[in-house]
């Protein structure tokens, strides 16, 4: 653990989940099942809490949900009365996968003991924090979610939903948090809809709140709606309650639906997979091409091939193999570290041999992973491979919960599109439009900033802020 | 670790390595590398022994070969000047997952210092361990590779390749091995080449022999040949050298090519992935349907389902979301672990609302698992579900070295297809026929013994056994 | 973890280290040393923090030193250029062994990044941090150094010093602290000098703070001088400063000098073994009696019986073999767990066949375990058995950081010496005096309280506060 | 796991138990007790067979009993009806802490299933191993039980009590052994007895083997009597059975008195603790000097200590405090390594300051350790140091199975008395005489090879040996 006079990145994409039911549950094992159904959302810490009314049990740690919770750690969190709980899974690409930074966030106010998970990230969490050092608070991780209970508990005159929502006015950005006393489940979503949040409900009446609605699916609740942006509702004994904090013009994340989000959830009423099958279909009319085959690079762009050979009619195949036990510990030396991950991950098949290749990806970050790929199949006899790319070109950095590496690593910030292709060595490559994924994705407002630059939901002041933390 | 009356089950399916090198060069990270690219034929352990011509280092463990081999136990098996070296992993369905089982076998003998590593089963290793058991032989494990070992140092008279020689023709059965002494490496493969064994070589002239050909392009490696049904090849610095031992009729496992083998793997001439879609063509041409959509159950069905899908003109998609982190690890309640196991696997996509469905799966052992997963797809809205099977039905156990369950459980041998579509749930369900799998694979016969009770490489002579082994 | 509505028992006895350098240092490796120095205060959790004036470096974590700090983790500490540390081990008989109320405790707050830790009890720790709540204070832990923090982050106004010498007023009880900035060093005592706490130099001039001396000793420190009841010291690069903020009537505990204390510390001008072997001769003035030979219950009963034998002239001998290797994870089944471990851990000698034993030790609790030990002399036919004990009977619980049990289980609170006699089956039993313990220990005055009941450091308002905890 | 062309240097000093039952018991159990209270003969690995006539169970790894054996592995070895069982605890100083080595080794003959546990050596294990390799035996460890099975199963005409009766006939050397099949429990001790081993009975008739008389208290046995050298035992459900194999004059190890054994334990006739006193007493006659404080090395030289101080009419004082946490996995820089693990671990108390010591320890065998406590205590103020060692000098290798250090690492091989006190920094040093070690020890004769070098079991032919071992 290394507390560094610089302060941690921006927080990383997450998902969290929350229960309420009104009557006994094993709110333990429901909640280790929707965290587990959020898996792809983070997989460096998992934790939840649960409480029946008086006892509180936290538990959270490094490692994927069946690493932090196995049969003697999930019985340590069970109560047999349990009513309400809350989870949360982490992701972080580098470092900074602090033990002490896992979630739930867990403390003692005058509110009572409280519990808050969050996904994404408040612009301007660094001035709020040195506004209350300055007043006397402590601040023991680099989490965000303790800023937001440090400004719950300053209101010490209001009750928890009051405070809450007079906490929700005073933040910034896009994020979508799950709170919870002994007594009462909350949730709420930034005023943009940056970050998605839904909820259910189970035949029993137990209210069930989460990123995605794959998580209601895994305990056995229906998608009743999302949570809107900028609304806070919460749920106790009396049932479901609503405020509209603070809404704005929604533009949820277009990431979700090009990359996060699982193919089986539907978010602000767009399908994810079929959403994806669209973005091929678009990609297929902008960019048509002469071709023998399809190749989805997988998984992550399955869907658009599919798209994308339906509408052009070139045959869909599998033409990369995915090792399935590629992951994280792979050992390898530094010096071809990435090269030799792609290469044991990803592994060519005989489809591909002496066809004319077209390689559907969802995006491109650093462009070194694409050039590795678009080898592998010249390797393997391919005598064409057009590039075919299911986001635009992402330019600019994500301030709302995505790391999507700093800006001057994204290749599409300092190169064209022919200097990309050249670098990936495919003979065309191309992404979709902007208009592209709007029309894909259908019904909501998006946030593009990554791909347009236009921050819907403000940026941090940076400089200020390095200033105050270093001299804290 | 337990001694049970009752011997173990057959061996399970496993991948071998080996590799022997004129120059010196980092085996034990090639062994990796090559065991990595053959971890779907074994997840229960890994092992490696490498030498230089004089020290002889072994590690072995429960695990993936990424847990078993971090880089400091990976350290702890190099040589500077490493020539020779054999690798393993192991798969086990039940119970007998004993440590002390792990492979390679090595131990001391008047040749040296060996090593061995098999897939497979020895149909008369009863018989022989008996034998040797009276002749005042130790048997510290149950693993088959120790009668071998046996059998090879028995014969003191002989040098090494000679007494292997003696032994593969004393020994029946489906395997193929590797086999080390500090200089040399060898390779073998029982008569009917029942599992699967190939030779590849790297430009700086180092051999290597694995299972399958992924292992030799993760090593540099490219394919020189499959080693021949019944035939001893060994590797010394003077070169690759080759005597037929037993051959007969090449009969090689079907299975390799229903399900087994990597899509990038080409084995005795025929191509994994091609065979796969030729299976799907003839499951279309054999068992055609009036439906809307042609879904994989994945990821073993997307070839097939591909090959169905262009032969039927029906639309491939993807209608089944796959949970990339479930596992062993995940906790059930007894009662219902199987089924929530499933349900928290697969997961339907929105693609198949509304749709008659072609569901296509590489085979059905004991048909729990397809009842859940038409279900899942029933209740996410399919109107119609048409079950198709890339194999035919499985009613014979395995003697050569897959656990297919044991005859009892087999839906196949116990109900008629009828009688199984009723179980499962499906609309309609049809095996590909035994003709339609010959003509898909193409070139060499095949061992189809699972599905028609021919063995063609002999059977257990089960009574005596296991009387004698009752009584040591 | 948990959170129960019942705030966690009183801390334990534990153990503190602080080291500044003005030049770089190893502190990391220093700071293991002194813990490891220290490791009979506290076995439970370790911990340590460093830092170069710029990076500030914590790791805490559950087990012994030695089982924290492997390599890998006391170089993750460690800090090129380091001048302040501090550390801590914790002890804690039940229950509450939560990772994540291990010490230091460390948080940013507007003074900066700071450490504490600390040995001992505030008996008004719940008192101030319900006020604390009221004012929109977060506590995260049950750790009373989160108590300590908030107080001083809440005098924004003032410098660290200040904070700290305002805080130490504010709080009552017994307690030895260490804390640390970027570039500070502090150490403070409870005005009665309840806990220990001593000042050392190395000959490079880098001061050392610890609990006992050996920590001192540990790391090439010599003994300069105790701090005072009351006072703070700190020390920076200009040297080592200090200010006498709230001195009262030295009283520091007994028990260091009976039981706690290493035996070749000194602490408050009174040597540790001289004074057990002086309670060992005032035991034998007070308590004579016709025997054979002085047996000490190992290790803690050494001291005091060769102070009996010698003023005896009864010879000393060594009747209890004692198991190095008895420790906390001995398994063993519930109903017969306590009476087996003492077996396993004492085993008697062929010394007391046929012999009066004195049997010395330096305590009784519960009585439990000393009647076992009786028996297992009698069992190995020691004629007669005169229990001599080096401390008078213990009758009160210590609110000062010792954890004696509950009132209820101590022996000495509910039944008359001759009534534990009968229990424990001695032939006779007596316990030393308190004028005994004063005249054997020496120089300073001293707190009793667990045998008087005389609180020198006050109590627990216990019924306030038990209300006020339950409804946060 | 290495297997380095060199075997491994002569097996190390170990502790054996063994339990046959007429009526089922909880032999699992038992063995733990009997191991742990063995503890002290062996750090490195631990392991247990438990056999109920048909199951035989098995556990063994590296580490303390209690790391080994937590209740979940326990309870895997654990069989409801279990009538016989061994278990053994090993010891090594360097290198060869192999997984693969530990013991008990099991394997299957042709006399069933077979476990063997051994302490000692067999000093022609490299002839006998090498004849059986060139006849076809394989070997799979380095362990010489290995050796002693493969003789047992050669004899495939004998039952198995002749069979061990020939083994034993062939091997030479010092060791004592228990091995038992599913339903007997043989134990056996080399012709001239240098390794101890004892019976044992419990009330309900239950025979116990060990190496010591205080695994036999630990399971509620009481001594019956030693195993005679060169004396086969074996218990069946018809009782206890004696055979005298191969009975020379008894030459018992002097080092268990002087060092190994425990001082709760009776040897051939010979106690432990009051051996120790008298050498003390020895040591005191033959040579006496003027001093104030006679103290102990703790805890090998406590009994020695109090015999000279009793003789000597100098007080016993405790003037080294041992910090008990003092293990193995203390990290030290590898330059200052010994010197600094002795001073964590051994620190002077105040008893020495002014004074003139005289230091009592077992023995010196490489002398650094002893110079650092010289110099610890005249640091601490000691004016005289009269460093008295109750063991003569150590001369010469142990080949039956003690690892003294290799004879160019005894500090006494090499120097005079003189020179070794000049190095060590004593103001005298003297050792015990021959003759004084057979007074103190009285009864058996004994084993003085390490101090005079007459090897009364034979010594290896070590030329021939390493050169057939080099060729395998």
């Amino acid at each position: 653990m290394i507390f560094d006079p610089i302060l941690d990145k921006p927080q990383d994409e997450c998902g969290v989940f929350g229960m309420f039911s009104p009557e006994p549950l094993d709110l333990a094992w429901f909640t280790y099942l929707g965290l587990f159904a959020l898996q792809h959302r983070g997989q460096e810490a998992a934790g939840m809490c649960v409480s029946d009314g008086e006892k509180f049990h936290v538990e959270k740690d490094l490692g994927l949900v069946t690493q932090v919770f196995d049969e003697r750690r999930l019985d340590s969190v069970r109560l047999a009365n349990a009513r309400v709980s809350i989870g949360h899974v982490r992701y972080s690409t580098t470092g900074s996968n602090l033990r002490f930074n896992a979630q739930p966030l867990t403390t003692r106010t005058n509110k009572g003991i409280l519990g808050l998970a969050h996904n994404g990230n408040f612009v301007n969490a660094r001035e709020v924090r040195n506004d209350m050092l300055m007043q006397g608070a402590l601040f023991q991780t680099t989490n965000d979610s303790e800023v937001m209970l440090n400004l719950i508990a300053r209101e010490s005159h209001m009750d928890l939903v009051e405070a809450t929502a007079a906490a929700m006015k005073r933040l910034k950005g896009g994020f979508a948090c799950v709170l919870m006393s002994r007594t009462q489940l909350l949730g709420f979503r930034d005023p943009n809809g940056v970050r998605p949040l839904v909820i259910g409900q189970r035949d029993d009446h137990a209210y069930v709140i989460a990123s995605e609605p794959c998580a209601l699916y895994a305990v056995g609740a229906r998608l009743i709606r999302d949570v809107q942006p900028g609304e806070l509702v919460w749920i106790d004994r009396t049932g479901l309650h609503s405020l509209m904090v603070a809404p704005k013009k929604p533009t949820p994340c277009a990431f979700e639906w090009i990359y996060f989000a699982r193919s089986d959830s539907q978010l602000d009423g767009a399908d994810a997979h079929e959403s994806r099958i669209r973005m091929g279909h678009q990609l297929a009319r902008e960019h048509p091409v002469d071709a023998d085959i399809v190749v989805p690079v997988p998984d992550s762009g399955i869907g658009a091939a599919i798209g994308y050979a339906r509408e052009s009619g070139i045959p869909f195949d599998y033409g990369l193999y995915k090792n399935p036990y590629a992951g994280r510990t792979f050992i390898a030396p530094t010096q071809e570290a990435r090269e030799l991950k792609v290469k044991m991950k990803l592994s060519p098949t005989s489809a591909v041999r002496g066809k004319r290749v077209v390689l559907v990806d969802d995006s491109i970050v650093r462009g070194t992973t694409s050039r590795q790929i678009v080898n592998l199949l010249r390797e393997a006899g391919a005598t064409e491979v057009h590039f075919r790319v299911s986001s635009p070109p992402i330019k600019h950095p994500c301030f709302y919960g995505i790391d999507t590496a700093a800006r001057k690593e994204l290749v599409a910030s300092t190169h064209s599109i022919e200097e990309i292709r050249d670098l990936i060595g495919a003979d065309t490559l191309t992404f979709i439009s902007e208009q592209g994924i709007r029309e894909a994705v259908g019904g909501p407002g998006l946030c593009l900033a990554c791909f347009n630059g236009e921050y819907p939901a403000g940026t941090p002041l940076l400089n200020d802020v390095d200033k105050l933390a270093l001299e804290v």
